[in-house]
């Protein structure tokens, strides 16, 4: 469900610099399996170990890193620690993107408390909501943090150099809040309401409709019979 | 992140009859925004206005519903109400599939009690997680449900029909539990942990990195300077 900026219509634009969108989605991917491979203390990894991780050939692996860049040596493979560097610095999570949950409904508490995005390096810095028996309550996993109003996102976006928001509002709600986070400067937008929003270019925009990913699993099994 | 069965690698590979997956994928967009029409009383709609709510052209619709079939009239367009009922049946959401989440941390629970998947028929009918703590506890959205112990998977599948297994459960738990989902006969499984699982080819993986996806989304963010 990733998508360019403006309309998120589910194709497969070119990324930033004309690299397929399905490239850069996999280099997530090699990341991921990367870290792994450090965690397990190994120190060199070749493109067919890589590939076999995500069920991909060795010539796709290269074919993906070639986009970027020279990164591998034959016959030796690639430096885990170095490549890991490399693809952190390409998609940007060398450093850390300060991030608002906008949204306290069951979903938006969730993604505020979880974990992997600060493994990332994405820190959510404020919450915000409309309801005034959420406003001003502590969020429990992140000390010092209060529920904000969502009138008050222009200011803490800018006080707080704020430049992702993740969006976890209703439906009915998601274009109007996601016009709040353009007017406040906001760069990206994740968003989980099952709506297309409309932004302007220099805004990215990538919706997760949950249901739609349970519906395209279905669709996938519909032709099975049932195994047991 | 939708991907092929076995290894989801991120790759685009065809869906179930050599459709490309990026087609099955919009079907899903295209009957969100049809659900949409009918809900303001529209009768019937075009393939530009249907194009023009997610950012596609018109040819892009009407090739993308030349996949599955004949559906609208040229000068009138689709009937509304018709197109709903064809694309459910394509999608298999003109019934009801019972579901499993495993997993009651801060995301299985959201989840859990995401209203999202019955408005399309995904209809949760058992809970599972292996903390002690957990087990036995009733499930507020869900009455009469009750979270079960991770081993009583295979009964309670075979009993409920149980043919979706949603995954909310810690990066080193996903691919055992994974397994134990193939042997209790369950043939989706929607896997939000940050790994890539193996299944048998019959069974269909999909997987939702909530990071990865904020992370892909860092990136196109990453060229622009910021906007205020």
């Amino acid at each position: 469900m990733a998508s360019g900026t403006g309309k998120d219509s589910g194709k497969n634009p070119a990324g930033p610099e004309g690299i397929p969108e399905p490239a850069v989605r996999r280099l997530s991917l090699y990341l991921r399996e990367l870290e792994n491979f450090r965690a397990n203390n190994r120190k060199t990894v070749s493109s067919r170990e890589l590939g076999d991780a995500l069920g991909l050939t060795d010539a796709q692996v290269r074919k993906d890193f070639g986009y970027f860049g020279q990164f591998g040596q034959p016959g030796i493979g690639y430096q885990v620690e170095e490549l890991v560097g490399q693809l952190r610095r390409i998609l940007g999570t060398d450093r850390v993107w300060n991030v608002a949950v906008i949204g306290q409904g069951n979903l938006g508490r969730a993604l505020t408390a979880y974990r992997g995005f600060l493994r990332k390096g994405f820190q959510i810095v404020a919450v915000f909501d409309d309801d005034p028996d959420k406003v001003g309550q502590v969020i429990p996993s992140l000390e010092s943090i209060r529920v904000q109003h969502i009138r008050e996102l222009k200011k803490t976006a800018a006080d707080k150099w704020i430049r992702l928001a993740i969006l976890a509002v209703p439906a009915e709600y998601a274009q109007p809040v996601a016009e709040q986070c353009v007017a406040a400067g906001i760069q990206g937008i994740l968003n989980f309401a099952p709506v297309s929003l409309t932004a302007p270019a220099e805004v990215a925009v990538t919706s997760v409709d949950l249901a739609v990913q349970l519906e395209q699993l279905a669709f996938r099994v519909l032709g099975s019979p049932p195994r047991f």
